[in-house]
């Protein structure tokens, strides 16, 4: 069902862009069509543009002649976020990847979109300050994607999800016109806060043409630790211990069995000793003082629940072999043979005990292999089926399990997603979260921003 | 103008509440007609509900006869948002008093919206855990009051405001849904961020009946130092030193000339030393260790742009004595003769020093007294224009000011308002700082929620 754009719209489109900033042979339309899900629909023409004014005609001109725009950024996301579902122009962001500004005196930064996530931290850590947001696709995705997605990432537990650091935002309404929510201003309460509502809103409201982002001073010091647990219940213990020393650590993540299983299949090494059942790595940040007292008491909070061993890093080398084993655990999940259906659930902080006892259940209900880890200091643990694609039989169960996980994790006053989004692969699941009431009342925010549903149809809402 | 409520309505609005809950003498009339502007109009009719269900069927009713429906909480705000501006029904919250829930494993409180902010510190501080937000009416306003609102306060610099801690909410819409946004779990990308749209609304989208905050461990110290300064420009420098030094202590206020002569005329007593034209009040927290170096890089800041006097506060009395001197402003400028006309400017945070220059200029331009004193961290700074109510002259010559003030400050990327709202006071100027395209967004938001324009009418837009 693709959708038809005539040759005028083309031209028109030719005449705003530039000819070269058009992309329509199979291959790029295949290739704009599919995101890190690795499902979508192809995109009937690829439109690249280079700046504000000729996003506000492509808007128009979609608007006035019904064809739908999916704005596009990395295209790292795992919920179909940035394609399309029944064709359309895809508006790619690429040209505008430039950092305009890092403004140390009022310590922000103003970007376009598609800026890389890791690119920006870098910049601004050459000057002593700091952007902590750190999705583990940072070296991939953009920043216009993260503010899309309101993307998370370890130091979340201590520093907030993307929405914390949007200060201010341009953006092209799906009718044309170029609006600017917040200021520079750390404080403003003029009017709606618009900004945030934009971010998460995974393109359906508005496209972000230029971000200001809160930045805070780089913490000068670092210290991180691995411990090695036998029991996945000793490692969640150690979390709540940490909890209730009123401990926060810049980052809690937790590895599980299935996963340090996945690393050893992948690289034929083991990465911790053999019987570890659970792995968690914790990290501090802040001044040397703050930090030393810090880490002192999550190992005193590992060994007080049993840790097996607690390994702290000596060195910067030391630091990025303990993240490495973290990042081993993604690395070897989409490498496995399975295929990996990644699930971001997030549950209060404290339910993370009952978040593991859900997924025990579910391996044994449903016969399935479960790898989960994450940031399980908010809760936020991703849960990864892995299921033979091959096995229709096995497939169905995973489909069932999936739901079931859902329904659980929404009986802890959890949420289905933390990080990833909706897009197209959740939204049958949406309604076991949201009720009726509440997905109307989204649909007229939507018809409010978007009255003709041209900007990314068919995501979010069933 | 008043709303006519017939006699079936106020019959049916006594059968949802109960006769004892209505109020209708011209006393209480007024009283519910006026906040802390002063200014407003009297209510119709005030209803005290008790629940959630009660709430829901009012504003059913209210929509089914179109009358207006304005939410007030302690009435303490300084742009008249709590109040009607054309009569109709004042739906006040103070039955609504409750901490419903301090849970200590997942760092969140329940609470409903009339609990008041610093009884609700004090209920988690007792267990450990902290609720930073500060605004200076925290011992009189609620907590759904500063929801609305998203009240900031001196902590806002490390700690953000009101919206960096709202969790979830549960809400009546104008026609009468009720309606949950968020979650428990500190991530949530399920949907449009409803919950930050909501902080801020001022009471003109939907009645919030149920709040769920995060809560962070308690630092377990502090310290605090006043700074005194023989000229503005010192202070200003001081901060800007602090921000260049990449230090963000808990709090940085500044307080200026004007204002501490408005102490001494008040008390009869100098509170800092003769020839002092600025002081600076910065307190840090954390660890102890943490509190020491960072103190001590302030110290060292102020001492470096030229403080007269640095003083630290050794013991807790003496940090109280500290605050005292911030708090005596407040109140000798409310009891002072003249009439205080309070704006809560806010600039980018490295701009105070053009901000101060502005306030100069004005107090020059148009022969007026103004007081400034506030957030200085956060560039969001309390110019108070000191008015002699009786003086037709200078009333207009304010207003001028006020004018040019809201334009100088949003020509330096600030906003006409960091924390008070705009509520009916502030709304002639909005146009200075949103375009036309934002505010017809903002008011299809709005009509989203409240087709009927029932909800706080006549309240944010022009």
């Amino acid at each position: 069902m693709a959708v038809v754009i005539d040759l005028s719209t083309r031209s028109r489109l030719a005449a705003i862009v530039g000819e070269a900033h058009l992309l329509s042979d199979p291959g790029a339309l295949d290739a704009y069509g599919v995101d890190a899900l690795g499902k979508g629909h192809a995109a009937d023409l690829v439109v690249l543009p280079g700046t504000t004014l000729e996003i506000a005609a492509i808007a128009r001109l979609c608007n006035d002649q019904r064809i739908p725009l999916v704005v596009r950024g990395a295209g790292t996301g795992y919920t179909g976020g940035a394609v399309p579902t029944s064709g359309g122009v895809v508006l790619s962001m690429e040209r505008l990847n430039r950092i305009l500004e890092i403004d140390e005196t009022n310590l922000l930064a103003v970007v376009e979109p598609n800026v890389i996530t890791g690119d920006l931290q870098r910049a601004v850590e050459a000057v002593g300050l700091f952007y902590p947001p750190d999705p583990a696709s940072l070296d991939r995705s953009s920043i216009g994607g993260n503010v899309a997605e309101c993307a998370g990432g370890p130091r979340a537990f201590k520093y907030g999800t993307t929405k914390h650091y949007v200060l201010a935002l341009e953006a092209v309404l799906p009718t044309g016109e170029i609006v600017r929510t917040g200021s520079k201003a750390v404080k403003n309460v003029v009017g709606y806060d618009l900004t945030h509502l934009l971010v998460g809103s995974e393109g359906t409201l508005a496209i972000i043409t230029k971000i200001t982002l809160r930045l805070v001073p780089k913490p000068p010091a670092q210290a991180t630790l691995l411990a090695t647990f036998d029991s996945i219940q000793g490692a969640v213990d150690a979390v709540s211990a940490l909890i209730a020393r009123r401990v926060v650590p810049a980052a809690v993540e937790l590895i599980d069995k299935d996963s340090l299983d996945a690393v050893h299949a992948h690289t034929g090494e083991a990465i911790v000793p053999a019987g570890t059942t659970a792995v968690l790595i914790v990290e501090s940040d802040g001044t040397p003082a703050a930090v030393e007292e810090e880490i002192a008491r999550v190992e005193e909070a590992c060994r007080a629940t049993g840790a097996a061993a607690v390994t702290r890093a000596a060195t910067t080398a030391d630091r990025h072999r303990i993240w490495a084993v973290r990042r081993q655990v993604s690395l070897a999940l989409n490498a496995a043979e399975l295929r990996k259906v990644n699930h971001d659930v997030v549950v209060p902080r404290g339910r993370v005990p009952q978040l593991f006892a859900v997924v025990a259940a579910l391996k044994q209900e449903y016969r399935l292999r479960i790898a989960s880890f994450g940031h399980a200091g908010d809760g936020n643990i991703h849960v990864n089926l892995m299921v033979d694609a091959s096995d229709v039989e096995e497939l169905a169960r995973a489909k069932q399990a999936e739901r079931i996980l859902f329904e659980r994790v929404v009986a802890l006053e959890g949420s289905i997603s933390g990080e990833h989004g909706i897009g197209f692969a959740k939204k049958p699941y949406i309604a076991l979260e949201l009720s009726a009431d509440e997905i109307a009342l989204m649909k007229r925010v939507k018809a409010a921003f978007d009255p003709n549903d041209i900007l990314n149809p068919g995501k979010i809402f069933p």
